[in-house]
């Protein structure tokens, strides 16, 4: 089996890379660019072009039982800007993906939407995949618009889609400029004995899932043909001040923490059950929060002065 | 007070105008064409664009007060033929027409929605306005996506949307090409003595709201200050069956019924629970089926050979 990863090379589709090349599956990888990180990986197809390039991602899908997309153009910090493109890039170019994949006889495809935004400001939590869908930023009326697309197509078209809803994923290789992740922009500040920025009081609590543990959700996925929509988060609500903590305690510096004032956009309390996800795929977490950050400050202690 | 009408010369667009007219309302319309069953009406400042041509877009919302958007591109018949035009032509359309109003100083929207798709394939009927937001098809896809982005615009932008989700209207003035709807389709092929072709057995049940009606709320909805999103339907449930059996009675005519397969994207039973705009807006409805078919009647026979 070939399994096509669209994204391959960003954070979480690098660790995806090795889970599925651990499990001996083949693996291409579609992306605008090289991994930032690491060298390639041996035995990996990679293959360069943009996403919006339908012929180049046509070609990458010759030969292909999976596709995993995991592109996504903006971030949920920064859809918000411009809508427009964020649709034109993201929801359209999904469509024309799926469209391909009509044409060229695939029918499975594993989607990473987003728990984080597709449901708004939760009536409870934790919050089940059963949820109303309010999203209230473009990035998650996106990623609802393209799970619609995806059961409208299973329906009418033969795909067989698999969506999975991360919640805030961290870990190596994540990026540090400010807008893929507090995790990461804490340790960076930590790191360079700089203060950490907070927008609020820091209570609001959010859902850490470390990106080995997601990454091994996905992989069951693609090597399932289960369909449906599964959270993919760790069930444990964990505030930004308690992750500061953390930061603390892993790095052994004592960082100035600056609160500024809240967003009218932020959810306050964002917890997925991920009750249904362990279940079905007999997953389970793997690596404990303090694990991961202390990992993560290790990672980006080693990398650092290197990119 | 202006008012401005997006697809002013379209089947509920030409009702709109009337009842703002009657109210004393100055009504000017954006539209791609002229109205296709009667004059221009006087005192109404028509003016003529396409709905992806901002500049002429913006050019006719100076001096203007509310905008009342129900310009789609796409049947929820037709849409899934082409979904990337779909979300190209109406959602990116109406981001656009949103960054206008945000640059032009604009609050006031009411916007047009979909009763009948919004909410894909209802857990009990009648609808209320909270129930989940599944859509099946394109159409009701997209129109998710809009009300997301207008809710996102209140909380953003400062724009003050009102959201209105009707069923399915019919009255004089509806095209009768077999998209728009089964009573204008009905009706014609009554006139032409041709067989009426029903996808299915004719037990799926509809609520059908006369579009005079539907325009009244509207009216109502645009002369407010309200927000929110409202159904905007009759309440009553009517098989396609039930209106067959109507339109032989007011046509007098014994029209042969095809009874072909169902399609698989049909949405069994749906009616709207409109307990919310009517308490909100002192709203009723006026018109009963029958009499609303029979009018309908009289205008396609008065009409037929002119058009």
């Amino acid at each position: 089996m070939t399994v096509l990863i669209l994204g391959g090379c960003g954070f979480i589709g690098s660790h995806l890379v090795d889970a599925l090349v651990h499990r001996g599956v083949r693996v291409r990888v579609f992306d605008r660019q090289a991994e930032r990180y690491r060298t390639p990986v041996r035995g990996v197809d990679y293959r360069f072009g943009n996403f919006s390039d339908r012929m180049a991602l046509a070609e990458a899908m010759a030969g292909v039982e999976v596709v995993v997309h995991l592109v996504s153009t903006t971030f949920p910090g920064t859809a918000n800007l411009d809508p427009s493109t964020d649709v034109q890039d993201n929801l359209v170019g999904t469509i024309s993906l799926l469209d391909s994949m009509v044409s060229l006889g695939i029918r499975r495809i594993v989607f990473l939407s987003s728990g984080g935004t597709v449901y708004g400001v939760p009536d409870h939590v934790p919050i089940p995949e059963t949820h109303a869908l309010r999203p209230i930023n473009s990035y998650g009326i996106v990623k609802v618009a393209i799970e619609n697309y995806l059961e409208m197509y299973r329906k009418t078209r033969g795909i067989s889609p698999l969506v999975l809803r991360p919640s805030n994923p961290y870990g190596p290789r994540q990026g540090h400029i400010g807008v893929q992740g507090v995790v990461s922009t804490f340790l960076r500040r930590a790191l360079d004995n700089e203060p950490i920025e907070v927008w609020g009081d820091g209570s609001v609590v959010r859902d850490f899932i470390h990106v080995r543990d997601l990454a091994d959700l996905c992989a069951l996925a693609v090597l399932s043909t289960v369909e449906g929509v599964f959270n993919a988060g760790s069930g444990e609500g964990v505030s930004v001040n308690e992750i500061i903590q953390n930061v603390k305690e892993v790095s052994g510096r004592d960082i100035q923490t600056i609160y500024k004032p809240g967003r009218p956009i932020d959810v306050p309390r964002s917890v997925l059950d991920n009750s249904l996800a362990r279940r079905v795929f007999d997953w389970s977490l793997q690596i404990p929060l303090k694990q991961g950050l202390a990992e993560s400050w290790q990672w980006l202690k080693d990398t650092s002065g290197r990119v």
